[in-house]
């Protein structure tokens, strides 16, 4: 209907205030022409302003945030790398089978206040520890799109990062984490990773991960760059069957033109 | 304009798909007119399905509610009244000042294994580790909504309840559960119990609430009948200085009239 025309909804209550919702369709003015703008008005109110008790946001994922941060109260220290970090077994328990286990469990890490990690390196621990404690990732393993376009190889940095996210993920049995790295991937893959990101996504039974990496090395744009990777050739050597399925990819692009 | 009528925005891609909102401003049909609709509609998609990998909603409020039910890792016991509750000392200190200075602070109950509580229901306090563990009040706090208008005695015992958490959220110090009480008590405020609201407001400063009430009694449909009531007796002497607030605000009623 173009851009700065809207359209009103009638008038309704909600809250003991009138309020009305105005839509632009195809955008406000020409800088946000490409979104849908909506704007809440109020209209009028009869609620006395006394009457209203503001209830500030829920502070649970800062209140755990703080607890890791401080160390207070932690009852377990693991050792990854030349790093500790210290933890509290009952969060962990709560939030993985594999913590569960070995922090209740028979293992023997039961009794032991120090615990190391082998194969990983302390920057993963730390961001697991994080989705853990806030069930979300920490923000720097989620600024790829407010890089600029030059910064590739940050961006490169931060999808290495996020594979490494996923294997600690699928060790420790934490599946929201597992589908946040491969969400994240899934939206990601460019040139440089598609290959390891599939070798990854082989590995570790990501099966959608693996499906949309396959499409997007089996394209015409982008096929030749990517055999030229380091990852590429090494996942030849590594999972050789997918070559077949990339080659069947293509041909039912090429069949489809 | 009109029931039934709608405007379309225009296409928009998002995900690699592309999509429309359709909105109704005065409804879709008769049923709900009163309603303005919205709908997104799916217009083409060109991502392969493979390449969306779905992610579940958060659980941590889920793992931490589950963990206060089983139990484990429990690392401290309240007695409050004729039951036991067990909890993690970790999570309570990470959410209440008073709690933290309790558990690992200077006070005799640091190394105590068993807490005992003084002076409250073991309901309320099954509540308020309710909120610790999960930021929000139990449904059964929150249901007298739902009730139907007969149940005006079970409304009146819910009210109660809340007004007794509120007063347990004081002496934790755990603010946003205090003020999730007031917003439901401001919300709830009817002639049984309006004025021991008030009391419980004016005893626990909570401004906002006691304008509220102050607000509901001095109304000409409610006075007398709140004036009958056990708590407004109590109100007049353990708060007699309200009294002069009310005839305020009666006043001022009056004069706008």
């Amino acid at each position: 209907m173009g851009t700065g025309k809207s359209v009103s909804s009638s008038t309704f209550s909600a809250g003991g205030c009138d309020w009305r919702i105005d839509l632009y369709p195809d955008g406000v003015d020409e800088n946000k022409s490409a979104y849908v703008s909506a704007f809440l008005y109020f209209v009028s109110g009869t609620a006395d302003a006394a009457a209203v008790v503001v209830v500030p946001k829920p502070k649970l994922h800062q209140d755990l945030t703080d607890m890791l941060k401080s160390g207070e109260g932690a009852d377990v220290t693991f050792s990854v790398g030349d790093q500790l970090f210290p933890a509290h077994r009952c969060i962990l328990a709560a939030r993985s089978m594999v913590f569960r286990a070995e922090l209740f469990g028979a293992m023997k890490e039961k009794d032991a206040h120090c615990i190391k990690i082998q194969d990983m390196e302390p920057a993963v621990f730390e961001a697991l520890l994080h989705f853990v404690y806030t069930d979300s990732m920490p923000d720097d393993c989620d600024d790829t799109d407010s890089l600029p376009d030059d910064c590739d190889d940050n961006a490169a940095v931060n999808i290495v990062a996020i594979q490494h996210l996923l294997v600690a993920a699928d060790r420790y049995g934490l599946d929201r984490l597992r589908l946040l790295c491969e969400a994240k991937l899934c939206r990601d893959i460019d040139v440089q990773t598609a290959a390891t990101t599939l070798a990854l996504a082989e590995q570790h039974q990501c099966t959608r991960l693996r499906g949309a990496c396959i499409g997007f090395i089996a394209s015409r744009d982008v096929l030749g760059a990517v055999m030229e990777t380091d990852g590429f050739k090494h996942l030849i050597t590594s999972c050789p069957a997918i070559m077949k399925e990339i080659l069947d990819k293509v041909a039912a692009v090429w069949s489809n033109k």
